[in-house]
C-alpha cells in the first residue's frame, strides 16, 4: 500500500492506495495499445485537452487542497500550479489547432538529378507513452502534467507511473482526466495510472510501451534510463534529471548593487523549500565583493519550510552535512528552519575557486533544497574553465552591469561557456522559473537530461512522441490526411 | 597495416595504410576540438562545402578509378556516386543559405499569464562528431557522405573512421576534403580520419567526442551503440543498420503486371550486388499468383557480382545456408554467379506465411546480399498481423493495381501496419534508391536505427548533429547572431 504523510507534521493523511499489480499494469497497458489508432486518429484532440483542463480548473480548489496536505507547498503555490498545468493542456491544444507540429514536408518528384520520386514526410504519434511523474510538482510535472499534456496531444496514449509523495492527488487527479476524456470521446484506455515501484518498473519494460519521459532525481532517472536502453527492443527516455544551474555574478554587478543580488539569489534558492531542478545551487562571486555580507545577511532573513517527504528531506540533511564536513568548506550563512519533522533549514556554503576545483566532483553535485555553495573566484580568467569543466545544467545565470563595458565583455566569456554547459542561459535573472512558451528550452547536456536534444517544458516538448515517416509515390487518397494538399 | 582487396580476384591492391595509434586519435580528437569554437562561429561554411564539392568533382574520374579497385563497385556507379555525395555537400550549403535548420524561435516578454520573461531558442552545434564510414557507399556513405556533410554544416568538427575496405579510397578521399577546408580558410582540425578498429573504438570513447553516427550492420551498429550509451557520460549514436524492407504484392498486381513486378523485384534485390540496406529482402506474395514462376524466370535471368570484402561474402553465404536449410523454406531461383573469389550468386527463397511466421526470427534475418525470401500468404487478413509483427525497417512497399476499388482497401490495410514498422512506405515502387531531399526519411523502428526519430539522407539529417539553447532577458548585444532580429 502505498501511503501520503502530510509534510507538516509526519502525519498520514487520506487512505493508503492500492500498488498496481503486474496483472492491472499489463491490462492498462493493453488498454492503451487498443486505444492508441483510435486516439492518433482522434480528430478533436485539441477539444479533449480542453476538456481535461476545464475540468481541472472546475475543481482546482479541491485539488489545491489535497495536494496541500501531501505536499504542504501552500494553496497559492498549488492553486497556481493547477492554473499552469491547465494552461499548459491549452497551449497544445493550440498546437494542434495550428498543426506545423507534424513537420509535414512536401518534395514532389523532379527530374532535376536523375528521377527524383514524389516523397512526403510527416511526424506520427510514437506508440503508448509511460510518464514518470514528479514529487516537486503535483501538477505541473505530474499525472496530467507536461509530459502527460504533450503526449497525449501528439496522439499517444499515455500511462502515468504516479509519484509516492502524493497518492491520492495522483488518484483525484486522474479520475478527473480520465472522466473529460471519456466524455470528449476519447477512446478508453487513452490515459491509465499505475501505482508503486515495481509497477513503474513492468510498464518501462513493458514491450507496447514505445517511449518515456522521467521528471525526478539524477540516480533515479539514470536507473531509470539504463532500463529503457537495455530492453530486447529500446527505447526513447526523456529523463529531466537533477542540476545545480551554476550561477555567476560579475565584478560590476557585484559592486553595483549586491543588495539585489543577494536578496534575488535567496529568494531563488529557497523558493518551494529550494524543491526544484532549476535551484541556484552554485553561485559564482568575485572573492574582493562586499556580496558575501549581502548574501549571508539576505540568506539569514530566508525561511525553510517542511520538505515533501521523509526520503528527501533524509537526502537533504546527508547532502548538507557533505558539505559542510568537506575541508575548505565554510558556512556562511542559515535562515529559519522549517516546521514540522521535516522541516529544512536554509543553508549557505562558501568556498574558494581553488578549492572547488580540487573536488568539483563531490563539491557540484546537486543538493535537492534550499542549500547553495558560493564560489568565490579571483579572475573572471581563472573561473572559464571550472565553469567549463561542469556537469551538464538545465539553466545557468549571468549577472552583470549592463552598463560596464567591461562587465559586458566578460559576460561574453561566461556565456560562451554557460552555453555548453546548460540548455537555458538567464540574464540578471535566477534559473528558477521556467515559462512554458514556444521558445523554452528546458533540458541541458547530459546528465541534466538524458535526451539533451529535447526539452520538457514548451511546446517543442510535444516532439519527442512523434517520429517521421516519408511516403513515396502515394496516390492521393493512399496518403495521410496531412500530406494530401 | 590495412590492405584493401580488388573484389575481382582477391588481391591486395594500393600501399597498406597504417592503423592510427591511441596517440594519433587523440591528437587529431585535441585538433577537433580545438576547431570547434572557430568552425562553430565560421561565416563560411556554405562555401567551405562547396569547395569541398567541386575539388571532388575535379578529381571524379581519378576517384572512381581507385574506389573500384577496392569495391569493383563499376565505373558507371561509382562516378555516379561521387555526384550523389557532391551534390549532398551542395545541397546543405543551401540548408545553410537559407539558415531555417537553426529552429530559431523567439516568444517575447508578456505579462499574459503572470511575468513572462524574453526567450529565444536556437539550435547549435554539439560538438566534435565522430562518422563510422560504410562499406557499400565508398563516397556517399564514407570519409565525405552524408553523415560527414551534414556534421560540417551543422558547425561540427568531423572525425571519420575509415571503412576497412577501402582505406586508399579513403585516404585520397580525406586528402581533397581537408585541403578544400584549408584553402577555404576552415581552422585547422576541422576534418579528421582514423583507420582501424582499435582506432575507432578510441574515438567513441573520447570524452571530447559529442554525438557518433554510424552505418553499417546491424551487429557492429549495436555494440557500438551500446558503447555510446555506457560511457561516463554517454552521447547520441546515430546509427543506421540493417534491414530487410519488407515488400507486399496484393493480389491485384500481382495478378495483372506479374512480369513487371517480378522484374522490378529482381532489379532491386541485385542491384550493387544487393548489397544496399534498403535491399528488399522479405517479398509477401499472394500464394494463389502465377506470379512465382515470373520471379523464377526473373531472377533466374539476373546476374551477381563480386561483393566488396571478403568477410562480407562469407557473411553472405553463411547466411544464404541458413535460409535454404531451413526447413519449410525451399529454392524459387538462382541467378548467374558473380566472377571472382567473391562473386556472388543471386538467390531467391519461397516459404508459407504459416512457416515464415513459426520462426519469424530467424526467417526475417538481414541476408546483407542478393538474396530474397518471398513469402506466400493466404490472404491480407492472414499477412497483417504477421507484418506488424516485424522488427523495424528503413522502408516497406506495397504494390496494387490502383484501378481495382479492392487492392486500394488492402493497400491501406497493408499501409496502416508497414507505417508503423517501416520509415519509408513505398508504393508501386522498390525501397532501394534513396533520394536527397527535404522529405526523405532514411531511419526507422528499432533496430534499423538506433536513434528512430532520425533521418541520415536528406536535409533534416542535420539536425542529429544540433542542440537547443533558450536564452532568457538577454540584451541584443549578447545575444547569438540568429537570435537578434
Amino acid at each position: 500500500m502505498i501511503q501520503g504523510f502530510d509534510p507538516r507534521n509526519g502525519e498520514p493523511v487520506g487512505e493508503p492506495v492500492a500498488e498496481t499489480s503486474d496483472a492491472g499494469v499489463d491490462a492498462i497497458v493493453a488498454a492503451a495499445v487498443a486505444a492508441f489508432p483510435a486516439w492518433a486518429a482522434f480528430g478533436r484532440r485539441a477539444e479533449a485537452l480542453e476538456a481535461v483542463a476545464d475540468a481541472l480548473d472546475a475543481r482546482a480548489g479541491e485539488l489545491a487542497a489535497i495536494a496541500d496536505t501531501e505536499t504542504a507547498l501552500g494553496g497559492e503555490r498549488l492553486t497556481g500550479e493547477v492554473a499552469r498545468t491547465t494552461g499548459q493542456l491549452r497551449l497544445f491544444a493550440a498546437v494542434l489547432r495550428d498543426g506545423g507540429y507534424t513537420d509535414a514536408v512536401v518534395t514532389p518528384a523532379s527530374r532535376d538529378q536523375g528521377v527524383v520520386p514524389d516523397l512526403r514526410r510527416i511526424d506520427r504519434p510514437v506508440g503508448p507513452v509511460a510518464v514518470f511523474a514528479a514529487s516537486n510538482f503535483p501538477f505541473a510535472f505530474s499525472v496530467a502534467g507536461g509530459d502527460t499534456a504533450s503526449a497525449l496531444a501528439a496522439g499517444c496514449p499515455v500511462v502515468v507511473k504516479a509519484h509516492e509523495g502524493h497518492p491520492v492527488t495522483s488518484d483525484v487527479t486522474a479520475g478527473i482526466v480520465a472522466g473529460a476524456l471519456a466524455s470528449s470521446g476519447a477512446p478508453a484506455g487513452t490515459f491509465g495510472l499505475v501505482h508503486g515501484v515495481q509497477a513503474g518498473l513492468r510498464l518501462l519494460r513493458h514491450p507496447s510501451v514505445a517511449a518515456a519521459g522521467f521528471t525526478g532525481s539524477t540516480g533515479g532517472g539514470l536507473a531509470l534510463a539504463k532500463i529503457a536502453a537495455g530492453r530486447p527492443v529500446p527505447i526513447p527516455f526523456y529523463g529531466e534529471l537533477g542540476s545545480v544551474n551554476p550561477s555567476v555574478v560579475l565584478p560590476g554587478a557585484a559592486f553595483s548593487r549586491p543588495a539585489a543580488v543577494a536578496t534575488g539569489y535567496a529568494g531563488s534558492l529557497t523558493l518551494g523549500t529550494g524543491q526544484f531542478c532549476t535551484n541556484p545551487g552554485l553561485l559564482f562571486v568575485p572573492e574582493d565583493a562586499g556580496l558575501l555580507s549581502a548574501i549571508a545577511e539576505a540568506v539569514g532573513a530566508s525561511s525553510g519550510g517542511p520538505m515533501l517527504t521523509g526520503r528527501i528531506f533524509a537526502n537533504f540533511q546527508d547532502a548538507v552535512e557533505e558539505a559542510a564536513e568537506h575541508p575548505g568548506v565554510s558556512e556562511l550563512a542559515a535562515g529559519r528552519s522549517g516546521p514540522g519533522p521535516w522541516g529544512a533549514t536554509p543553508r549557505v556554503f562558501q568556498v574558494t575557486l581553488k578549492e572547488f576545483a580540487a573536488d568539483i566532483a563531490v563539491l557540484s553535485r546537486e543538493r535537492f533544497g534550499p542549500a547553495g555553495l558560493v564560489i568565490t573566484y579571483p579572475s573572471v580568467e581563472d573561473l572559464l574553465p571550472v565553469l567549463g569543466s561542469l556537469a551538464g545544467n538545465l539553466a545557468g545565470t549571468v549577472h552583470l552591469d549592463t552598463g560596464s563595458a567591461e562587465d559586458v565583455e566578460l559576460a561574453r566569456q561566461v556565456i560562451a561557456v554557460l552555453e555548453r554547459v546548460a540548455g537555458r542561459v538567464v540574464c540578471n535573472g535566477w534559473p528558477t522559473g521556467v515559462a512554458v512558451v514556444a521558445a523554452q528550452h528546458h533540458g541541458g547536456p547530459w546528465p541534466a537530461t538524458t535526451a539533451p536534444a529535447s526539452t520538457s517544458v514548451g511546446t517543442a516538448a510535444i516532439r519527442r512522441w512523434l517520429v517521421p515517416v516519408a511516403y513515396q509515390d502515394f496516390p492521393a487518397e493512399l496518403l495521410p490526411p496531412g500530406l494530401r494538399s
